[in-house]
């Protein structure tokens, strides 16, 4: 298999955790055509590569991603017809998808301004660690748009409630980190200079976990999004079974009887409870 | 077209802005069959009249809503048979589907009690700006009635969260704005005085927003409720690959390349951003 | 019909509320084959006692729940071939499916400990009552297995939104009260020695209710998760319309019009409205 070695964002492998971090601070982490393609190839490919076993995304410097670069993209778009512009768009949501459809639990460390595409690559990530200086803007009304980008409008009512997902994706409005908090859209709120470090150490913590059983975790919390009551029952029977003929499973109980952590198959060390 | 003018409540269009006053203050504004009838038209007149950028619903005098009357409803309910009931219980629900189908942000200005079916006509605005005095109450098991009603077991597990919502449909109780806060049922608690002004006040900033594109959002935060993820993101792809061929897009950029807000199609005044 | 008399568990039926008490409390009240097994034949048996109005859970002693028995049954579990484990993993789920679709309000007191399979039954009643001294947590991946465990990653989205749900379930962190008050898994957190006698209290107000249209909104906060606007709303009119021919419907105006509190059919005291 290939290694992990994008050109347009830093990337990083460490005691199983996969660090991206956007990196044009100069322009706020804003996204490019290349960066979009590139980030939703990477989460892709990782599904593949066991060594990794949770993941960070974080910006380099002030900003977490600031959307869509307007001069390399925006612009752009206005020469393109109906099934360009479904391209890009489809190109876009690609990336959320894939942050979804990633079997890790992937932690955005939110260490500044979040708005445009950026919010909502935030909002695709399963735990959210937010910098006191970080802020949320769904600002797409702002640029003509609707708030449905992305799966903006599909992922923030289950992440915040209708009530406070409807009034952030009509107004565009920015929201600052206990804002975030108070309405579930931040996880916990640090100080900007542990951002980071808190995300990572999360992000180790999961990495010592059981990494199939993980990737089950996050497999179902988008596959019951649809399902009844009877359906979604008997979905956890089966994954759960599954589970349990995993060598994991035998191992937590191993270590239960010696009154010891567990170091689950693939881990670099034993199990942190917290 | 027809302009609008309702007989059974009070309404008045500025600058964008549709403001619908429930004007039975001595009857603390309960409905009759005739205000469900003609808010349910006005609902869905309303989605042709592009004039209509934003929506305030409110209450005249000290209550929102109090809900179906009982006299002049709830006895004429019992020389009903089972076709009767039903085409009440059709009407009721109606006027709920109008407001989440109305394609134009609508604010709720609760001004004080709500309950009954005046607290599922709150719940089904987008965004609720609540006077100090407001209080909502789904007190349908009172009446010997479920908490089924009109949609409310359908919205507000989507706005407040399983629990609170089961709660408040087994008890009925009434809950204050501050309650209403802290479950995301109320969006804001302002002061009693201030509370139509600072919902118009929204109304009148979405109203300056993209028309298009807000009625975009609110289409797809119903429509994708029960979509699963990939059918979601391939959604939102579509829906803004057209806004983006909107005029709305275009005039967004030129206003950003000169660094000054963009006045969208049909607006009487430039975005405010906030 | 049998009188309902649980041998695994305690079982009391007072005022029409039954309250059922694991009661293994040198054990933390853990769950073994034969309390999974009645637990779920109980709740399913229920369904057709009208004696029982509403439901109180609880746990003697300091715990809540602490899940399954580590020493009755994951010792055992090696020992079976994948169809013995599904056969498991749907007995546990079923305790579950049968608490959501038990047509009654069901209250846990979660009064110490409710962790694995204890967090999730917790979570499957409809209003938590929580001691100071409550604890959740979704343990899963601490024992190798995955947080989509006999419902978890169905409804802990839906109670305390996919953000905070996501990482209770990853991390597999226990939360105090407090904390659960806060992200909405607690309705209310009560002192210590008052958590049974206040989720009593509320099954009390709870079975003065009417108990035909309490087992709809139950059935329909179910029927409904996977309903689009326009079925939900049909689906309301239909059940509510059924609600207005059931007598408690003309007991309750009869007493508006006596301005007395209504006595619902079945009901031993009159409706405690709070």
């Amino acid at each position: 298999m290939h290694a992990i070695a994008p050109e347009t964002f830093h990337y990083a492998l460490e005691d199983g955790v996969a660090t991206l971090t956007l990196s044009r601070p100069d322009r706020l982490n804003s996204l490019t055509f290349d960066v979009y393609r590139e980030l939703g190839d990477t989460l892709e490919v990782m599904n593949a590569h066991d060594e990794v076993r949770s993941v960070v995304l974080t910006g380099a410097g002030r900003a977490f991603c600031s959307g869509g670069d307007v001069e390399d993209i925006i612009g752009e778009l206005f020469a393109r017809d109906m099934q360009g512009l479904v391209a890009f768009t489809r190109a876009t949501g690609r990336l959320i998808a894939n942050i979804r459809k990633l079997r890790r639990p992937v932690i955005a460390a939110v260490n500044g301004v979040a708005v445009g595409a950026g919010a909502v690559i935030a909002l695709a990530c399963d735990v959210r660690i937010c910098s006191e200086k970080a802020k949320f803007g769904f600002i797409f009304p702002q640029v003509g748009l609707c708030g449905a980008d992305m799966g903006a409008a599909y992922l923030l009512p289950r992440v915040v409630g209708l009530g406070h997902a409807s009034e952030l994706l009509f107004t565009g409005d920015i929201i600052g980190a206990e804002h975030a908090l108070r309405i579930g859209l931040a996880n916990r709120v640090v100080p900007a200079e542990d951002c980071v470090a808190e995300a990572r150490k999360l992000a180790l913590r999961l990495a010592s976990g059981p990494a199939f059983a993980h990737g089950m975790t996050k497999q179902m919390l988008e596959s019951e999004h649809t399902m009844a009551l009877d359906a979604a029952i008997e979905a956890e029977a089966q994954v759960q079974a599954i589970c349990m003929q995993h060598p994991d499973f035998r191992t937590a109980f191993e270590a239960w009887q010696k009154k010891a952590p567990p170091t689950f198959a693939g881990a670099s060390k034993p199990w942190q409870k917290s």
